[in-house]
């Protein structure tokens, strides 16, 4: 069985990243989304209701299955069984941020590869610092997240 | 069976092209190295040179094939029954080339998905188009291509 | 009057063209796109077939004219009597071809600023180059160029 | 009368900003300066240090305005009546930052388009955070900033 | 006698770091290495042992010194007798970083010269960023960081 | 003796040649300017007009040489007994492609190291394709091409 790790800290969780993981269940059999936990950091939501809210996005989904996790992703990998990452790629900050990850997990976790997937058209301007700094200023998020997560900040604000 | 398409003109097919190749036998059944022909260009092999040296490479590999094609990239990926495209990514111009590339597959064959491998550290300086310029000063290109490739084009110098 | 000049090959005018012309009418009361000639090139159409089509595309709309122009392109905006360009950006490759000749530009001719507007997220995928290629290899170019362009090219396939 | 909205944290105002609004004001009728206000950043000057700094700047100048403003600029262009956003780009990291928030916007707010001038040649290398960083640790910012902006701060240094 | 400064935080010293000053010296008859102290930032290493690990890994190399300082580091050069700055490039990232700093130390310091020298491929993933990430979530660093540097930080782990 | 190869095609000279050609005379015992033949390309100037304006441009620096170089520019090195290549930044396509070329070369050529500069804010928009298409286009150059290089095409336009 083919197991991705999609890891981040998803908050919140982005119309950007649900297109991710739909796109990459042609390809893999299962996607463990995991959420990096990092005490240092106050989020605009908690660890455990990211995991409550992408749980209930891919409810219907049972390829798809949430976690939170602490350490290194490639140590989180192995404890889901997985050796493949899934990122996303929106543009060349991304690309150098992201390559630079990437070279140092293969040399860390050689049997851990990572594939990317092109942020689609339309939607590469998303990012969660983009929604979190929209929404606090009491902009409409809702076309940039998914409706799960914009009925829960919508109902907590 | 999860069957990859790597596009491309390969010439010569350089250390770079191995790797990611052997990278992404860890996720897809098949690779179908499809060499692009486009009768315009003088290379520094004929395709048909290029088919039978990328060909003796992987003999020993018979998850790889190797086939010419003209038309559209996912116009070959329907004549092999691929549903997936292998790219690799060396730096931002890769980046910026291949994502316009992406999106307008997406949009023409939506069925078909881009997945990106970094090239590995230590192997992003090789482009097929460095090759040519080397050896045709009269350096030395074993540390760049496959044993293969540079017995073929040191027999024919 | 503002006078801005939108000046490019065109070969051909593609739905990101036709976007950012629409959307710098807001800024501008008349925009003249100008179909740069170099004799040297070879092109899927003709000076002539392009401004035709162009025009057409903009038939109903008196505040955008087009012509052929030869020389530099700030020479052009003299005799149309601009003092504004106007650019696309649709990614960090434009970007830096783009901020050179704005700056040299600038120093040729003080009197004339270019002003540049982001290609529309859905849209920064499109080049004529990208259209080009996809049409000579029998791709389907419709979701790419106005619809005056694909009866054009397709009429004369 | 065509209202554009130039937004930033100004702190403090720079030569580049300067040369932005001059070559700004050869298209647009008039440029609110919008200081956006985040209660949460200490800066090297206060919100009405720069307010005041800035209007001394533009005395001259009756189609300049300077306010502070709270929440997203897109609101504070509705405020000010404004349907322009004015940005200046530098270099490769600013592209893709304002390429991000300049799709937001027009997704947020299609009403509201923002143009982009390069940073003119020469004052490329200038920015807030350089220049807070030289005047901190005691260098020479009189080649960065107006001459209003270095007498304030050497005045209070 | 030419001198040259190759200023950082180093926290910790890397792979990166050793081989830009090892290569630098078949150019510079000397290298200063100089340990920037911030006293708002907490670091992995405090700068006293930045400084001792450094002068370690460097004993058998009297073309090397080892210092702190503050301010800029152009008042650095001049307190060293040096007139080159010494700086790595990686990615496109640190050029336009690196860039806008060489710019201004120009007009601060025309008599200080900046010279770059390319990350060498395969160490060009290496930061400090990077290994203190590493570290702190249990990862292994010691291809990462000269020996001197992880036996220091194992010791105090 | 230190001495650094320049190497391009020079066609023409510029302004933002001689800058880096003038800045690294403060590191280098020799600069040899080297111009490279490549017999295919038709340029604006004769390689042996290039030759002969540039030696007269520095013909009161004698530690600057100019010399016709064919084949790789390590080859070049060897023979003029340089260790180091000189080499120009302007913006990040520049360092994209000039990464992977000095990374090719320090594995051909391990004892030429290759340094670098910025190019100076003011200058980086310079560039010889830019001064052949406003020159064939009836353009002025002054500004971007030392005097004797004008006076050269002027002459002969």
């Amino acid at each position: 069985m083919k197991i991705a790790v999609f890891a981040g800290s998803f908050d919140p969780f982005t119309l950007a990243h649900l297109d991710l993981v739909n796109r990459s269940l042609s390809l893999f059999d299962k996607v463990v989304i995991g959420i990096g936990v990092n005490s240092a950091k106050q989020g605009l939501m908690s660890y455990q209701e990211r995991e409550d809210v992408i749980s209930a996005i891919f409810a219907a989904e049972d390829r798809v299955e949430v976690q939170q996790f602490k350490g290194l992703t490639v140590q989180f990998c192995d404890q889901v069984r997985s050796t493949y990452l899934l990122r996303g790629l929106r543009n060349t900050n991304d690309f150098e941020f992201e390559n630079a990850i990437a070279q140092n997990n293969l040399i860390m976790a050689p049997h851990v590869e990572t594939f990317f997937l092109m942020a689609k058209s339309g939607l590469a301007h998303i990012s969660s610092t983009i929604v979190r700094d929209i929404f606090q200023h009491g902009g409409d998020i809702s076309n940039l997240v998914p409706a799960d997560v914009s009925a829960f900040l919508y109902r907590n604000d």
